[in-house]
């Protein structure tokens, strides 16, 4: 095919998601352009990847390593070189894989600039989903999943109607302390969870995976993402992460998809959607080999913050936007061994309780709020 | 809404998919209307169903029988009065339900008439699935299937292009004796294979499931109605019966529908196809109930006729009528405990074996073959 390739900007392109998309664009150079690439300060990455995909710019988050390198293209730092690679006027799509709220401006930029966005930051609708729901539909842009999951129900939903959805059932994994006891529970340590059973990913995600806070997300980001009242939204424990959700229509029949854990698939769907695009570099699915899928529910006592995110979903406003802001400081601190896995949710529901939600919040609010609810919960953790 | 029923007509309405038709008929009086229905012999049915329902016109294909069927609309008997059901002027859409190859002439008379049909008579695309593709295409009128596995695939390709299919995987619960050895399979009776585990059926395809020939017809229609080459088909063992098929894209991705074993949900779909109706009648998944899906290769040594359909879709031609009406008489004197179960795979081989090939036969040689095998078989079986 003679047509031009998609400009692509990835924020966060030494992350796991970020070079999983890389493997992506490396197959498939007559389809993809990289014209920006971004890091935290993982500089020596970055710069053997601005080596091979040759962007036009390219930002570190760490100003101190920003200055750092050294590239023959501008290199920007800080938040506003974020904002210089989600907005950059060449790019078609924007890869939004940052981790935790410093995703949510870049996202609403790119929007506002016109870009696609393909989305692995989860703060990014947990925090400001209306305003950001609102924005694609004034602006006209595509926001395209990259969780499995909800890559999962996008497909389940080519050709079908929203309006036909009785319900979905987003699948979980059960995380890493998924068969310990609320005793063990106690003692576990962020290094007990680092290695996932069955998705490569980064530290602040197994963490969330392992609190079922990650599965919270990713029921308030399907409510934006699909328009679906929270009661339509269930969540099913799946430990062989096969099945990667299903959505159940109103004459019963349900549709699911299936596939080996490995985000390139959902990666690769969200770059060339609505097309397939052949790649057997990707791993094939024998369900002779995995001989069962199972299924339970979740334990909401011994992970309770999967009830707290559905709870915060509906009451909404502002109140994502503390509970994410806690659970980000929470699970910092307890990355570092200095809290407890038990105190995570404890100290998201300290925060919780304690906000009075503010209605419909402008993103500079939920940005205040975002910046004030860590430092209080840092302010807890520290002098406890 | 305020549109026009959709007016259907029932070819073998006493059977088991016949009635379970009307029972979506029965929910929505206002979306379909019954112009016709036919039987083979049971007229106390028929005759509580003209009364209900009040089509134009029935047929009872039995000729005794229909001469003591006493109803205020016209009835018609025989092969006549099947095509008079399935090219009535009034129709918009047949489903074929009728069991052996007596279903092909209806189903292509159907279509010549133009009407759209909805396929559950899988005798029609085995004996001849290319003769009735291209009637479809030069008609351009519609087939739905109303097998699940097939229902399944086509809801599974809504939004998504053929080209991309990498394979589709055609489920199978393993039949009544998937868990008996090869002795005892040769002492099996028909009435063991009757209360089949987990869908409600018909006692010939109940046989078909048992010896697998019905999966290698279902692979057989497969090809045919989506174009995929035979390597592109592939059977797993699942005996939940919970996953109905999978579609597995050229980017690794699958999709699958799912949902309880009940045939009402398929044949609702192939009546509303593209849409999809409420229906709070027909039962729900939930996975959590169901525990375990499991998935095993299937034994073709123990159930060799899923090599053989194969095998015969390869050859094509004249091959596959010339199975179909071996096993339709091999089934029928197993089903009257007149020949053993293992003698059904041997009498089919034996058939086929003996067969010179035609390479584009002509309907009325598919009919003629049709007629002959099903001679020959019963002079064997009687003689040996």
């Amino acid at each position: 095919m003679n047509t031009q390739p998609k400009t692509l900007s990835i924020l966060g392109s030494t992350g796991s998601i970020g070079t999983q998309t890389l493997d992506i664009v490396r197959k498939f150079p007559e389809q993809f352009k990289i014209v920006a690439l971004s890091c935290n300060q993982n500089i020596e990455l970055l710069k053997k990847q601005i080596e091979e995909f040759k962007p036009k710019i390219a930002t570190v988050f760490n100003e101190e390593k920003a200055d750092e390198l050294k590239a023959d293209i501008p290199v920007y730092k800080g938040m506003d070189g974020l904002l210089k690679v989600a907005t950059l006027g060449e790019a078609h799509t924007v890869i939004n894989s940052l981790v935790g709220s410093i995703g949510v401006l870049p996202t609403v930029k790119a929007i506002e600039n016109l870009k696609n966005v393909a989305l692995a930051n989860k703060e990014t609708l947990v925090t400001a989903g209306e305003i950001v729901m609102k924005k694609l539909s004034f602006h006209k842009t595509i926001l395209l999943p990259i969780d499995s999951e909800h890559s999962a129900i996008l497909q389940c939903l080519q050709g079908e109607k929203t309006e036909d959805i009785n319900k979905i059932t987003i699948t979980c994994s059960g995380g890493a302390f998924k068969n310990k006891t609320k005793e063990e529970l106690q003692t576990v340590k962020a290094s007990d969870a680092l290695q996932h059973p069955t998705w490569n990913m980064g530290a602040k995600i197994t963490i969330d995976c392992a609190t079922l806070m990650n599965k919270g997300f990713e029921v308030i980001e399907a409510h934006w993402l699909y328009n679906l009242d929270y009661s339509k939204i269930d969540v099913i424990i799946h430990p062989q992460s096969i099945i990667h959700s299903l959505v159940e229509f109103k004459d019963k029949s349900i549709i699911a998809q299936l596939g080996m854990p490995d985000m390139r698939i959902p990666i690769q769907y969200a770059l060339t959607y609505p097309k397939r695009l052949e790649n057997n570099n990707l791993p094939k699915l024998n369900l002779i080999d995995k001989k069962e899928l199972t299924f339970k529910e979740p334990d909401l006592e011994k992970f309770p913050c999967l009830a707290m995110a559905y709870d915060c979903g509906i009451k909404g406003g502002s109140l994502p936007a503390v509970m994410n802001a806690a659970n980000e400081i929470a699970v910092k601190y307890f990355l570092q061994d200095k809290i407890n896995f038990l105190e995570i949710p404890r100290l998201i529901m300290k925060m919780m309780d304690s906000h009075k939600i503010i209605k419909n919040p402008s993103l500079d609010e939920i940005l205040d709020i975002d910046k004030k609810v860590k430092e209080e919960t840092i302010k807890i953790i520290e002098n406890k």
